[in-house]
């Protein structure tokens, strides 16, 4: 339990105050932030939330978007944004910023990653000076044209590579590598390289290529099998379970919150397989 | 044009002779089948159906499900039903048979992946006799809980490894793989081994992981560049335009055969890029 971390995604009914009782009051002493939940309050009552009720940020959601194209079409400058969130970060305590890279712009996806590489080594130094690690998200290749032209851990790792560790880091997200037929390779040279372990599961049939999430048992994804490879790696800070799905969404904080420590507890932490959490 | 073929999914509501009859009217020269077209006015009238046309046949679609865990559950012997497989494409007059090999059977994607081999292991002596190939194709990732536990060329090319490239290839659909970013160097590796190429564009956004496909330039894919890679590793055999979209297969057989030639000429088969068709 002690590794478990609540993405606030997950319960997003919470406001950002609700989310950080929510955690303290049912013993969960990590939570992950997004910027639009943060700005809701304003950074600097955020991060004393947070730290009055003595928990940690176990990461920030999110900058990135370098590519110019997301969900909703063109996007603003991602670099700009992606410094504003590393001070966010630093206010909010937390050294990890997670980035999604944005998608396929101008109908060019070579380009587009090489804008992603652009934005790279342009936001480096800021993050050294900043003392927080730019966590590369590799999304599931299904969110390839729209959110994420970075779509799978060895990119990421190549991505990464001519910098520093403590720079660009990644993030190993179970709903978007568990398919992966080289993920122990990608996640045994990611050592030293993890800034950030998220569980879920993918719900089976996908509902949705964006929603189609589930708690840990209700899908097919071995969470034990992948906790046992980002910790053979050197991993062994906290755990976020982050779930994207509309029907949890839509229920009380407390409850959900209620399910995510369960789950967690039967299908991650746990040393043996528990029963399967069948999708409603 | 003359590597253009009508892969008969596109064309859902045609029976086989009236895909056929279409096809020789248009002027394709080439048909890819399907076996439960096939099935429905059984083999030898499907082989001369198509040989009175004075067309060709592509591939064969599917054997495979060597997993036991298919879309609508668990799924029957897939080796046996693969052999069938064999002998139907060689009375339709093809060397190529398109595999499907099946999503996660009881949640274990290694052992899954391991009957997939053992399968192919077990099929590669009767390919040989019958002088079919035994063509892998790697499915979206999105597809792999439920379909495809091979998700990608690499992945295919690490299965097919150990046999003779006349017993078992590769088929290099693009829907499937333009998001890969080692698809390059996947394609250059599979030279000798291509025994497909299938185009068709992923629709933006997706409006569904099955059936979200559209005609070739209603999305993000380059295939002018894919094409060109396939081209690169020697591959000079027909191309299959292949869609799996409601609203096509809604829709008049000769209709949609007259938009995936105007569209295969304007974005797969000239040399310059043309407009882009924008999905309704």
């Amino acid at each position: 339990m002690e590794r478990l971390s609540l993405n606030q995604i997950t319960t997003r009914r919470w406001s950002l105050p609700e989310a950080v009782a929510g955690c303290a009051q049912a013993g969960v002493g990590w939570i992950g932030l997004w910027r639009d939940k943060v700005a809701e309050v304003g950074v600097e009552t955020a991060a004393r939330t947070v730290r009055d009720h003595g928990l940690r940020v176990s990461s920030l959601c999110r900058g990135g978007f370098f590519t110019g194209r997301g969900p909703d079409g063109p996007t603003d400058d991602g670099i700009a944004d992606t410094r504003a969130a590393l001070d966010e970060a630093v206010a909010l305590g937390t050294d990890v910023l997670v980035l999604v890279v944005g998608g396929v712009a101008d109908r060019d996806l070579a380009g587009s990653r090489r804008r992603v590489a652009d934005a790279l080594d342009q936001l480096v130094p800021a993050a050294l000076d900043r003392g927080v690690r730019l966590a590369l998200e590799p999304l599931h290749p299904v969110q390839c044209a729209e959110r994420s032209v970075l779509s799978t851990l060895r990119q990421a790792l190549d991505l990464a590579g001519p910098y520093p560790p403590e720079a660009v880091g990644v993030v190993v997200d179970e709903f978007h590598v568990w398919w992966d037929p080289s993920i122990e390779n990608s996640i045994a040279a990611a050592a030293g390289r993890i800034a950030g372990f998220q569980v879920c599961d993918e719900l089976v049939p996908l509902p949705d290529p964006l929603l189609g999430r589930g708690l840990p048992g209700q899908g097919f994804v071995d969470h034990r099998h992948l906790r046992s490879c980002v910790e053979a790696a050197g991993y062994d800070g906290p755990i976020e379970v982050e779930i994207f799905n509309a029907d949890l969404w839509a229920r009380p904080g407390a409850e959900v919150l209620e399910e995510v420590i369960a789950s967690y507890r039967t299908h991650v932490a746990a040393s043996e397989p528990g029963p399967v959490h069948r999708s409603g």
